[in-house]
């Protein structure tokens, strides 16, 4: 079966960084089915050949190596241009008439991908179903919905249920690009393909489990959205809260979309409601120094571009054991990390001195490095009994010889056009997620609850946070990944 | 308290090669107790001058980088030379003078090195007896007794009888120098003071357990001492027990001489008894080709170069896991490695095809290479949910920033000194040991039980010993490691 993808929002950022250049390698490796087309929509006026030089240019230069002239050329006539205004009925109808003209008739799977402003994903939805573009008479109709979705849980259920009038719920593909990425997805190998983590991986030996998701940069030009969001609702609701799904979940009992959901739902399910003191127990906010200077920032705005959270899972494998999550802006480092803490050992036969505390541990490295590292006591060489922490390391980049990871996108793209929907959130998986955020959201509405603190850019987020750490007899993990 | 070091058989290889450049890079380190004297008693006759200028030499050849020649000016009086033969009563008697001449009659403490032939260490433990120099009235007196001890089960017996006369068990440390590797002594800190690998370490996760202690080498021009002894005595009654001894025992409370030997033989204990057809089923024998026609064997010598062993460990920790030890001579390379081979997934979720059988395995390199590898699935980049077996590595010389491991006999040397027996084989330890190999060497006087497999040299030993793991459906790790 043929198949076409319609982007909507084609003149944007991402299409040209992102979705044009992890479509053209996809073809470029003949990953995708024969007979794939690529239909552009967005306002501006563009000839198929306008639009298509222009993708040229951009996605030799975000291709890099990969780009090829030759293989453009074979991959170029299938890639088309259509004006449209996601306001006007009209433009659908005829998006309509173009696509049934392009797929001459033919049974061809759609997957209409919304790349636009996200007050618009509502109306987009909707103007498909007016312009028969949802129905399935025809082959598969899917769609790819970026990024936020919704803004708290009202928003979010307001929005599944819009399009749930439009779409069943297993025609839609609601991006999180993280889940894309090769190191998330490795962590379902590393837990579910080896026999050795898994009987460690529970409450019994694991003392707690760390997310982090740091950003080196700060907001620059970018208050007018950020600013009404802060960083739970940009980072925790989706990248910090998947990790810790994808951490914590149970094995399903097969790889496929409606079973790794179901166990990452149950994840959500299982977080602890925060109540009362809760809020300022387990949780830190800090506002880096000089985001009130940043252009565009209201003054005396209170959002947040720190934050951490200390989240139990309360079921049979995870009882009692924290799970803390964090993110920043203006950190040391970018890095995305997830580290499991093992327990000390029970007993240290070499004497109490010779202990290292919290020596074990595995660091997951998503990004930018790429690998796992399984931190271990080995025994000082020529000195005693006396250990030290050393580790073992694995760097994905080497396994694959220098070749370059694929793109999140490449492999979201490909599994949205191929109907998997493992990588992609669910409805409800979105709208569980929201309500882990939203109280907490409203609790920072009051000042004290906890303080808003300020920390310099460039360090680990507020000093206040390590100290809560440390007051836990815990320790971040603040270390920046070697690059290679 | 000062000490004195004795060294019967002060003329022999092991001495110059070994002993004396531990002993310098000892008292180099600063490690060695204040006034330490070293006296090395042969039949030759040197006078101290002699013997001093000819461990100079040796001593700078064989440390190596570790040789200054300064320090060496610091040390060399320390060192005497005291002839004498051990058959001979008055050369004791004359010793017990010179070593109170000086020790100036203070309370020191002495250790008797025998690196004698083994058919003295009997005669010269009672000489010592005989001489008074065994008794602890002026301070301790311990004998360091090199290998073999015995040469079976019964000799053992008589040795230990003929020692425990003259000595107590705890003034006895029987060497074996695989115990003061570095990498040995690492094996107890990576199982207890970590603890993420001690709940894998058992029946529950290990598939089985396999230890080889290849050499490259040939027998060349030892063929007088070694048909008649054979790789199980040579190799297996010391060496490959030790490294089960070590990778099956229960933790012990505390590192000491006691609770770790307690634990060693323990384990000795549990190894279940071959009767039968268990010799035919549970061993595999070979010798190389050409043996038989190296110098000094005798004509249709039945002695093995090649030995496997299938052993059991009827304890609730091992029931059921097979340890296979092996060794040979004329092997593929010089390695000397344990793999821990755990279990594969319960259930692989991501389709049977993508499984990788027995995946998961801990690689403990002991000699050349040392470090450690943990072997374990990971995704494969860009293609679905297959996984591949890769590995995270540790290497010691790297972890120490290439300094030099150190020797083996500096460790035991100074623990001897110290009074640390840990790592030395007690009495007990070394008769079950020979109780385990005995049995088997008796089978296979029979020549058919089982049969003597010649194999080419070069290669992992006897083609019939791959089929026979492959019969289990289990694989040898014939792995030769990659030396940095």
């Amino acid at each position: 079966m043929s198949n076409t993808i319609v982007i909507f929002g084609a003149s944007g950022d991402l299409t040209s960084r992102k979705l044009i250049p992890a479509l053209y390698q996809l073809h470029a490796k003949g990953r995708l089915p024969e007979n794939t087309r690529i239909v552009g929509v967005s306002r501006s006026p563009f000839e198929h050949e306008d639009w298509r030089a222009s993708l040229r240019e951009t996605t030799a230069k975000y291709a890099g190596k990969a780009f090829d002239a030759k293989t453009w050329e074979t991959f170029a006539p299938n890639v088309f241009y259509q004006p449209g205004d996601i306001k006007d009925a009209d433009s659908f109808t005829t998006l309509a008439e173009f696509l049934t003209e392009i797929e001459g008739g033919q049974e061809t799977g759609r997957v209409y991908y919304l790349s636009t402003m996200p007050q618009l994903y509502g109306l987009a939805i909707e103007q498909l179903g007016k312009a028969g573009l949802a129905h399935e008479e025809n082959g598969t109709r899917r769609v790819i919905i970026e990024k936020p979705f919704g803004t708290n849980l009202k928003t979010a259920q307001e929005l599944n249920c819009r399009i749930h009038h439009v779409f069943n719920e297993d025609q839609i593909y609601r991006i999180d690009h993280y889940l894309g990425k090769e190191t998330v997805q490795n962590i379902f190998a590393l837990r579910f393909a080896n026999s050795i983590f898994e009987p460690l991986w529970n409450r019994n030996f694991v003392d707690h489990v760390q997310i982090t998701v740091a950003e080196e940069v700060v907001i620059g030009r970018r208050a007018g959205y950020y600013d009404g969001s802060g960083i739970l609702r940009d980072m925790f609701q989706n990248h910090l809260l998947q990790l810790m799904m994808i951490t914590a979940m149970e094995p399903p009992a097969r790889y496929d979309g409606t079973m790794v959901r179901d166990e990452k739902v149950k994840v959500l399910h299982a977080v602890r409601k925060m109540t009362g003191g809760d809020f300022a127990n387990q949780t830190v906010r800090g506002q880096y120094e000089g985001y009130l200077q940043e252009e565009g920032v209201p003054k005396g705005s209170q959002t947040e571009t720190y934050a951490a959270l200390k989240l139990y899972c309360d079921n049979w494998r995870w009882r009692g054991v924290p799970f803390f999550l964090r993110s920043g802006k203006g950190m040391s480092c970018r890095t995305t990390q997830i580290v499991i803490q093992f327990k000390n050992v029970p007993h240290m036969m070499f004497g109490e001195k010779s202990r290292v505390p919290m020596g074990n541990r595995l660091v997951i490295q998503v990004q930018p490095a790429e690998g796992i590292q399984l931190h271990f006591e080995t025994k000082v060489p020529d000195a005693g009994m006396k250990t030290r922490t050393n580790h073992l390391d694995f760097n994905f980049q080497d396994s694959i010889g220098g070749a370059s990871m694929p793109d999140a996108y490449q492999r979201l793209l490909l599994d949205a056009v191929q109907g998997d929907a493992s990588l992609f959130a669910r409805g409800d998986e979105v709208e569980l997620a929201w309500g882990i955020i939203d109280p907490i959201i409203e609790a920072w509405k009051s000042p004290a609850s906890p303080p808003l603190h300020v920390y310099q850019t460039g360090v680990w987020g507020p000093t206040e946070a390590s100290q809560w750490m440390y007051d836990q007899k815990r320790e971040w993990f603040d270390v920046c990944p070697v690059i290679k």
